[in-house]
């Protein structure tokens, strides 16, 4: 296996991983520009700096509507670029440890948002979720003391492994269809879910059911937070860019019926006035908040949609 | 097998069927008076309607949500102490045939709304629906030129089966997870779904789902149609009486999970100002039709609730 085949196999893995989160694949794709960094032939550091931003623009495109990978290969490449002329030994180093650096930032950008997230939870409350962010996983475990509803999150289950990890952490945890959450959103004293990403607008791009449990809390005045980090904030829709909203294997719904058209949509926008905050690393975020840090973070990652 | 053993097995098949909709119980409900009526040993007309009227009651308990039961045995021993004294014979032979009759009329009443409905639907227009309810179906077969969007229903996954029939009627049917009604609604003209119940605000009780999709709908002005038969309407709720929501079984949502409690409602409120109509075999009505018709029913109904 050459360096370049070993890349694209991971290239691959990563267009065709269905089962984990934007935050997860975007320290999959860093790992990527890590192993190009330490092992792709090149002679000269203009050469691996050609390699790593072909390759970073790959990255991009195999997953355009997972903005934390566009942040997190173009912040990289923004910062190995920012090193200057150095030797290309030197630049080898510095990439890998700068990549290294952005994945612990990453983490403790999770930790933050997780935590501002768990003080909006009043004592013994109760809230109610759907799908499996890991941000909410990480805010709800912080409060043993309360109960969350957690819908299923078909077609792939993965409000069950939720519950299930939320019951190990001590949490009173119940199981619904998706379809309940109107009928439990009245026992729950706020909803909290994740963000795949964050637009320009306020608004969110999250697993489809997210809108409904929106309008469901919404309706009868239930506060509903969108926990997630900066990193996932999608500096592309500053230009007006639509996000990218990736469907799924029809048979993940239902098997082959004759004469029926099986649809399956992974994600839907919420809308911010639908979202009473977007909490983040950096606490409770409002529009303008939202479009400032947009500007910020557009500086490095605009140059690689080009 | 004596009649009452015989009878009893059925009212116990209907307590436990939780397959069949509201309209095919009240008529199984039905068939047990009528099996009463010529079968059921008594001395006088007095005493066949007395153990009539005991079992009828019996029948509304064991399915204390399904108001079209309470309706049609109401309406069968209203019909029958309406007839006066007359011989036991003839008795029996009256009975039989009235309940006859009140099947028949409660399929004409069927077509009737089924009618009212699809005359509701734009030409080659898109409908979404949830759950499988018999009127909507029977509406949207007379109109073959439309697209129905079909939300699986979980946990049973009715609406697979609601989009196989709708194909093989010849219109375009395309099936989605519960949780996607939302990504799908700006594709749709209007919604349509049934109601098991109508309650005297104008609310209906129907499959969990329906209150999600009539939010949906109102967030983006798309129409919200409830189809039903003024059979479902559910007198019982003009005296205050809260509707009684049935849970299913857990297994239904999932196997077991260690320290998670599964919950699994059947059905839920959607309130009248989320509703566009509920039309009925009279066409479509606002709450003061709804409960102008009600206090009409009330008068049969109320007797047996005592």
């Amino acid at each position: 296996l050459t360096v370049d085949e070993d890349v694209e196999s991971r290239i691959r893995a990563i267009r065709n991983d269905k089962t984990h989160g934007a935050s997860w694949l975007s320290m999959s794709a860093l790992d990527v520009l890590k192993v190009i960094a330490e092992e792709a032939p090149a002679g000269s550091s203009m050469q691996l700096l050609n390699t790593l931003r072909e390759k970073a623009k790959r990255l991009i495109e195999v997953r355009p509507s997972m903005a934390p990978i566009a942040n997190s290969v173009a912040r990289l490449i923004h910062e190995a670029e920012a090193a200057g002329p150095i030797p290309l030994d030197s630049l080898r180093k510095a990439i890998a440890e700068k990549a290294d650096e952005i994945v612990d930032e990453s983490r403790i950008s999770v930790n933050g948002a997780a935590e501002n997230v768990s003080k909006l939870i009043e004592a013994d409350g109760t809230i109610i979720t759907c799908s499996y962010s890991s941000t909410v996983f990480e805010a709800l475990i912080l409060r043993p003391d309360i109960r969350v509803i957690v819908a299923e999150s078909r077609p792939l289950f993965e409000g069950r492994l939720l519950a299930k990890r939320l019951a190990e952490h001590g949490l009173r945890a119940t199981l619904i269809a998706d379809a309940a959450m109107a009928a439990f959103i009245n026992d729950a004293d706020a909803a909290v879910v994740g963000a795949d990403s964050v637009l320009a607008d306020g608004s969110i791009v999250n697993k489809v059911g997210t809108r409904l449990l929106a309008l469901a809390a919404n309706d009868v005045g239930v506060r509903f937070y969108a926990a997630t980090e900066t990193s996932k904030f999608d500096a592309r829709s500053l230009l007006g860019r639509a996000p990218v909203l990736e469907e799924g294997d029809p048979s993940e719904v239902a098997e082959e019926v004759r004469g029926v058209e099986i649809r399956n949509p992974y994600f839907e926008v919420t809308p911010a006035r639908l979202i009473t905050a977007v909490v983040t690393e950096l606490g409770p975020m409002d529009v303008h908040m939202i479009v400032s840090q947009m500007e910020e973070m557009s500086r490095y990652v605009e140059p690689l949609l080009r």
